[in-house]
């Protein structure tokens, strides 16, 4: 097996003022082609931090990929540590130096003595070239392991990533014959984590050498199959069989494959069923709207809607009578079901969407504490509100709103509501 | 300096299906109280990598903080472990047993013998209660080192965080005497990296032993300046000189401090203008109104928007004549301003703000191509739309959109548009 460990540079991660996307997003990709990442390490921006971290992890991995540091000012340090690290010494690296000149003169920015330093690189790496910035990346090979550095700029990152990691880790893969471990997800909906276990049984009676997780997620539990094996093809064999005995079982909860979320599954659905979408959206702010947006090819189904954050919009804009809202308040199961009535009939799609709730932290009552939410659901036929009670965190919150609505909208395509 | 160490145990994390935002939440808040982040490591959730991971991070940390792997089910095996490298071994614990009877017993959902594990706990830890669900925290001590375990769940994690660790972090600093700790960051708006340093000078002629990092983002530069010492009252000291300096060289550039976004930024201003906003919402689909509602507050001067994400919402919801699409298109000068002030007039707005281009990754042309937007920004006085053109990947576009959107409203606000 091909083993990776990611190390990121920077205190802007180790302080949590930045999540670590990159990390997540390069362990995705190796792990798609069948390597395994055997950790995650975050270092601050310090020499003596890295160089610790590189002993440590390139004793244990084939491939320790590095991000972060490689920018123009004081602070990133990758390369000076990185040179220090393998006895090296900076060059000037021609190509590298005309691409910057190009780069900036084509920008029509000033191309700065600051900017010039980061065609200096060690004489001894392989210059992986970035087509989306300035830093190129850098390969180190020392006793048969690669320890590659990149830019902590994710499109930077990533270019370098598809156009030369990926490929050589594949190589690796393939010309040692190594094992790789393959993964397949099964999303569930509408069943808990120890309930499922129960359906399921006991794993080891029908993992045969495999690995099953229980993934808790704001939309249900997700299921992930992983094999490791000699290569692909068995893997997804065994895999498939894995998958098999699991619908066998908890068939009826499944509602998609993959790193699907269920704003593609909900999509996929209305897409067959030649539906559309309109959402009416108070707490939640737009965000249901862009849930259903971020997905290519959403406007097949979703129209667009209205964001009716303020009493004003929900009576002026999508036409609730105010008596309601005076008499019943606008977080109502009355309210969410003129809106999503409304919002349907306003957008002329087949079905409209409403939320309205108490995102905190804020606005809570004892009948109607943070966290309470109706989400109404409308088509020809009817429209139905159901009330809904989370936690305290607004933004959490607004999340589980919004997972909550796609999984009724689910429900209701699947005659299940 | 007291030191922490973050482990993280999980599959997910690791093979990057999910991104660690407990480490960065748990980094953020142990760093507000002056201690500081040393590493976050990862691992699967695999026997041998936990064992080892313990081993360098117990070496090197006064507190080492764990996540996941504590649930119900065959892949959580944070608890068996410790248990072992402890030399422990689990016992029942009478009050989390009750707890636990209690919370199914309230939720109405059946106590399985599954679930009743939770209750057996090692006899060496201290048990840090958790309430808001069914894990509790475990809490041992070796070598006056802390080693403290608790639930992946994030509401969970956060609880025992509050109430337990933080503040025993807190009194180890105080006890100690130990040194802190300290960062404060201010935001930049318009200027790029490299001319920003450049503006600043040689970081070590200010910084008397401080230090200062360059974050660019999707909004502009952050500056994070950071300073160690044995109070935080002489931290705060040294970081407000630095601030000022800092402030006397790039003042205009800016926008705000702290952690505080542009949502906020330019939240604070609209409040304190008195003026509201309103927004039409194309490729973004409810991603900019879901950014001003993410602020608690928002309603005194957000009041909502359309999202029009089809052509027929442009024209039917909000009357862009459909000559202007059919002449300049939907991604157009014409359509942003008609977009701008036709929101602006229908919510009785100060401000209508429009985002219209082409996210990815279909819908580009030449003359377009994908990663184009207009913006338009309309008050009673005018009306006008701004073009960018950005990256290729529709997530990265879309936050980058919103994020400009949020810019321009800013430059608005500050006359500088």
């Amino acid at each position: 097996m091909i083993e990776v460990s990611i190390m990121t540079v920077g205190d802007e991660i180790c302080i949590g003022q930045i999540v670590n996307t990159n990390a997540s997003w390069i362990a995705s990709h190796c792990t798609a082609i069948g390597a395994k990442i055997i950790n995650h390490f975050a270092v601050p921006d310090e020499r003596y931090a890295m160089i610790n971290g590189l002993d440590m992890l390139i004793d244990n991995s084939d491939f320790v990929l590095i991000t972060g540091g490689l920018g123009p000012t004081h602070d990133d340090i990758t390369k000076p540590v990185l040179t220090e690290y393998f006895n090296d010494k900076l060059v000037l690296h021609e190509l590298t130096y005309k691409r910057l000149e190009e780069m900036y003169n084509k920008r029509g920015t000033e191309f700065l003595e600051r900017n010039k330093k980061l065609a200096y690189l060690p004489s001894k790496c392989k210059i992986l070239i970035n087509n989306s910035g300035s830093a190129p990346g850098m390969l180190f090979e020392q006793n048969g392991k690669y320890i590659i550095s990149m830019p902590g700029v994710p499109s930077e990152m990533k270019d370098i990533m598809f156009n030369h990691v990926l490929p050589l880790i594949k190589s690796e893969i393939i010309n040692n014959k190594s094992d790789v471990v393959l993964y397949k997800t099964l999303n569930t909906i509408g069943i808990p984590e120890s309930h499922l276990a129960d359906l399921l049984g006991n794993p080891d009676e029908f993992l045969n050498g495999g690995t099953l997780a229980f993934l808790p997620s704001y939309n249900g539990v997700k299921l992930r199959i992983g094999f490791s094996s000699e290569n692909s093809k068995s893997a997804e064999e065994e895999i498939n069989k894995i998958e098999n005995y699991i619908r066998s079982r908890a068939g009826r909860f499944i509602s998609g494959i993959g790193e699907e979320v269920i704003t593609e599954t909900v999509g996929k659905l209305l897409k067959e069923k030649r539906k559309t979408v309109s959402v009416a959206e108070s707490c939640t702010g737009g965000l249901l709207g862009g849930a259903f947006t971020g997905i290519p090819g959403s406007s097949d189904y979703f129209s667009g809607g209205v964001i009716v954050y303020s009493n004003d919009a929900k009576i002026n804009i999508l036409g609730v009578p105010k008596d309601i809202i005076n008499k019943f308040g606008a977080v109502s199961e009355e309210t969410a079901i003129e809106l999503a009535k409304n919002v349907r009939e306003k957008f002329s799609t087949d079905y409209g969407i409403s939320v309205t709730g108490i995102a905190g932290p804020g606005g809570g009552t004892k009948d109607k504490p943070v966290g309470t939410v109706w989400i109404g659901i409308s088509d020809s036929k009817s429209t139905v509100a159901k009330k809904f009670v989370f936690a305290d965190d607004r933004n959490i919150n607004r999340e589980l709103f919004v997972g909550r609505a796609l999984g009724l909208l689910y429900m209701k395509l699947m005659d299940r509501l």
